[in-house]
């Protein structure tokens, strides 16, 4: 064995790049810093060393969604437990990232040596068990089988699109072993054909001659189908619909999108179109409580082909094993072949071009949110927090080119300054817009720093708003617990490292239009704009999720 | 059932007063925000709001320390997850805090709601399992037994101090209930009379007439058994020392204190005195690998009297159930009655009192640490986070009354800052002293803004030596991964709402000197003095702790 041997670890990160790695992020830890060098020494690999490891998970999880597929590593206990959170939210937003634990050496670990970052029982295992609950595969590596695990483990990540956690001691990190032979196979009983055949005899009768309407949503995207569902939507007139968690997994700009799907939350020109279509098609939906405004969609089974990540249903029927490529393409086939083609659609109302406000007029949420969307330009990937920024932005139409990220399961607020760290290296070409409350900001505001030193130039808009305003439309208004401590938000950039960051504190139209125009001239620099508003201005959208949430909070146990 | 009744919260928040607790440390969330109504209606609660779930976990782990037990709300999944790490620390190092987390209501608990702050899969038990594996003591509570489990948990959290969990949903914190019509009953059987009196027998055979030696740690604190400590130090000539963890636990300005055990990694004149004793009793001690240089402690079972906390061996045979307490008695009672005193020790060689730098000269880690420990007075209460900090400052004498805190069995860097909010709300009067690294503070640097918020005063030493020191004396001594951002941190206290911080930047031991003499002035703000060292200079003790842990890393799996 040499010093320069072929490892453990190597071979990891040889199947890392292979799924289209090439950054990792964490925070370096004793149990892992040998790992690292291996890290900075591989060819394809950058390490993104965090302020600390909810952020590097946070920057993973926005890595991933662009990436299709993140790396995080971290020490064992301390930091492993940091990063749960943003584990956690990558299952459950089915996010790809695989999570590496540098643990004590199996040699420690088989004498129950009582070392630092343990619960000082000399058991090893207890963290490994907690991931059990938020990953979707887990491996203890040891030598023996080290190669084969991580296997399985990435295997399940990609196959699943959630998060893998990989539990790395320092001995077997750089035991030797050979490069991969082959590439990461890959699974491919996904679909029964005779599944698919009687899948497309069921969708076929119930389409007939019908106008077919499609409500599409992130699990379209995380699956990697966004091309088959476009193919589906170009095979005829579609009418067609988004949630707000897979918002701009369409092109926006449309004649055919007919905006956000919402439940009794949406607009009505867009619930009755889905609600009342002759054959609806719901593909990768998922109905949650703030993105079905609380459950009150009203999608009529019998009318209806679900499309979902292994199964099919038609009108009630179940098909499996059927992945979603397949179901979707088999509509489109269907679509194509009948020789029938649905009507165009009525051109859309015009949007009301509103005038602009008066210079000198005070930001509110609607102009804030309106002025916004207008500024976006194609390739600007968004990231909206989940409070005001995220239900203000919900309900706008983008350009075409835009990407929208939220995180409206999970909805951990804070989650969003440190994902756009990851989603700014996912595509340097492509700038972020990072839209986010000043209480969800102090959660995660020293990232900050990181985006100069990573040579990112961001646009950053905290709406400062004296609190948790998310929380006050739920309950609490005036309530000390909303409150938070006020901070010089302009002065954090260059305190925080980015020395050229460009600042703007606005408060009015006028303001806002000036820091967005020098914002647009200035490509290659951070630019921050705190965004004065009232403390109570709630977009509607969130103002009605808000007393739904009240409302189920209240339950129904009462004393008898 | 009306507005105003009694409910399962209000239960709860009595239990908590009567154990002490006086401030609650959270970050609101939708599915608590009802029960923070409570606790600002409580008469003897205050809510402290944290700017992120991580600091507040810390804020009350540092809280529990000084004040026997602290209390965290946060909310479900994405609150909790955060605070995992905080917890998890607090097990390790066995300080009492009570994990209250808001959950949706029973009734979106029993319709599997996909509801936000959960993994969409309907299962509202992921987390609760999670916990198992860092609480001592779990429960879910529900409307008939939540009295009953409440004191269930809150006991063993005042038994074992260690951290416990309750889940608490909307609906069951508002369900009505009576007050406790009884304090919390206490556990009485952890002593055996049998047990005793056989201990003491042995105890009294092994002590005869020799000297007894005293090495005491942290559990002595935790069990609150210091008073119990302190007569057996005053019932003869004890010459005694503690490991770095019980810093502090005893008068370190007694002539009998011979300073801080570290096995090998001790200075000579305290090893030789506890490995030669005729007698040792180890009290409250657990040997871990940071604070036992590396497993390299040599005491003799045979010449040892070891006090743990619910049981005692005596060279080698066991006695149990027996309490901390009740052992220390049994031995103090020993020396009282066995008509011997042992010598007088000789006095201490007068501490050199070094001439003191030129105002010029550039500070290094032994000026700084020396310097600081000169300017601690009565009442302080010290934080060192757990890189050059605490192993700079382990190594000096404490003045009387002054308390010192780390973390060196779970070692999480960052830990500090938070918990000196947490410590100084504990006691406010005393000034808490912060000391603590750049990479560290980067971790949890926005609570900053608590204190400001919290009207304290303490004193902030931030050591910039341009990243993370302890781990380049680890592995990596000039690697990128071992570097961060760089900060303007003079500036952050103001940014981040502290806005009559007096600041510093020190480089010279004049300027120290100058900083910390303001300091003393101003006993009603912060005072935070940004130190700079050079990046490898590092206090002896933690360079061997480097190189041993290391080793330890290198583990002895090999190929054949």
């Amino acid at each position: 064995m040499t010093e320069n041997a072929y490892t453990v670890g190597d071979y990891l990160l040889d199947r890392l790049a292979e799924l289209g790695v090439t950054e990792i992020f964490g925070v370096p830890g004793d149990y892992q810093l040998e790992f690292l060098d291996h890290i900075l020494a591989h060819p394809q690999m950058t390490w993104i060393g965090g302020a600390n490891e909810l952020n590097a998970g946070y920057a993973a999880d926005g890595y991933g969604r662009l990436r299709g597929m993140a790396a995080l590593v971290t020490t064992f206990g301390v930091g492993e437990l940091s990063a749960a959170n943003a584990v956690a939210g990558s299952y459950a937003e089915h996010v790809p990232v695989v999570h590496i634990v540098g643990a004590p050496s199996k040699d420690s670990q088989a004498a129950r040596r009582i070392v630092h970052h343990t619960l000082g029982d000399g058991d090893f295992e207890h963290f490994l068990r907690m991931s059990r609950e938020i990953t979707c595969a887990q491996a203890n590596l040891v030598p023996a089988t080290a190669t084969r695990e991580i296997d399985r483990v990435l295997s399940e990540v990609r196959e699943q699109k959630r998060p893998g956690y990989l539990l790395l001691a320092t001995d077997v990190a750089r035991f030797p072993t050979e490069p991969p032979a082959a590439p990461l196979p890959r699974y491919t009983g996904g679909t029964s054909p005779r599944a698919l055949s009687m899948f497309t005899e069921a969708a076929s009768q119930l389409i007939g001659e019908h106008r077919l309407t499609v409500l599409a949503d992130f699990l379209v995207h995380r699956m990697g189908c966004v091309d088959e569902l476009n193919a589906l939507l170009g095979a005829d007139t579609v009418p067609h619909a988004t949630l707000m968690w897979g918002k701009s997994l369409v092109d926006e700009s449309s004649p055919n999108f007919l905006g956000i799907y919402a439940g009794a939350a949406s607009e009505d020109s867009v619930r009755e179109v889905i609600e009342d279509a002759p054959v609806l098609v719901t593909a990768g939906v998922l109905f949650t409580d703030m993105v079905s405004g609380f459950f009150s969609q009203r999608i009529d089974p019998a009318r209806t082909i679900d499309i979902g990540v292994n199964q099919s249903v038609v009108a009630g029927q179940v098909f499996a094993p059927l992945d979603m490529g397949a179901a979707l393409d088999a509509v489109t086939s269907i679509l194509k072949g009948r020789g029938v083609t649905s009507q165009t659609l009525p051109p859309a109302p015009a949007r009301q071009t509103a005038t602009p406000p008066a210079r000198d007029a005070a930001l509110t949420q609607e102009t804030l949110w309106d002025r916004l969307s207008d500024a976006l330009t194609p390739g600007n990937v968004v990231l909206a927090d989940q409070g005001t920024s995220f239900y203000g932005m919900a309900g706008h139409r983008l350009a075409s080119g835009v990407t929208f990220i939220g995180q409206p399961l999970w909805g951990s607020i804070g989650y969003t300054l440190p994902a756009a760290l990851g989603a700014g290296l996912a595509d340097r070409d492509r700038r972020t817009v990072l839209l986010i409350g000043d209480g969800a900001a102090q959660l995660t505001v020293q990232e900050l720093g990181a985006f100069g030193r990573a040579g990112l130039a961001p646009v950053v808009v905290v709406v400062n708003n004296d609190g948790y305003t998310v929380e006050r439309a739920i309950h609490g208004v005036t309530a000390e617990y909303n409150d938070i401590s006020g901070w010089r938000w302009t002065e954090l950039p260059a305190a925080l490292g980015v020395s050229d960051a460009l600042t703007f504190r606005v408060s009015t139209y006028g303001e806002l239009d000036d820091a967005l125009t020098a914002g647009a001239d200035a490509q290659d620099r951070m630019v921050f704009i705190e965004v004065l508003l009232g403390r109570m201005d709630i977009p509607p959208l969130l103002t009605e999720l808000a007393q739904s949430a009240s409302a189920a909070n209240a339950g129904k146990i009462s004393p008898s």
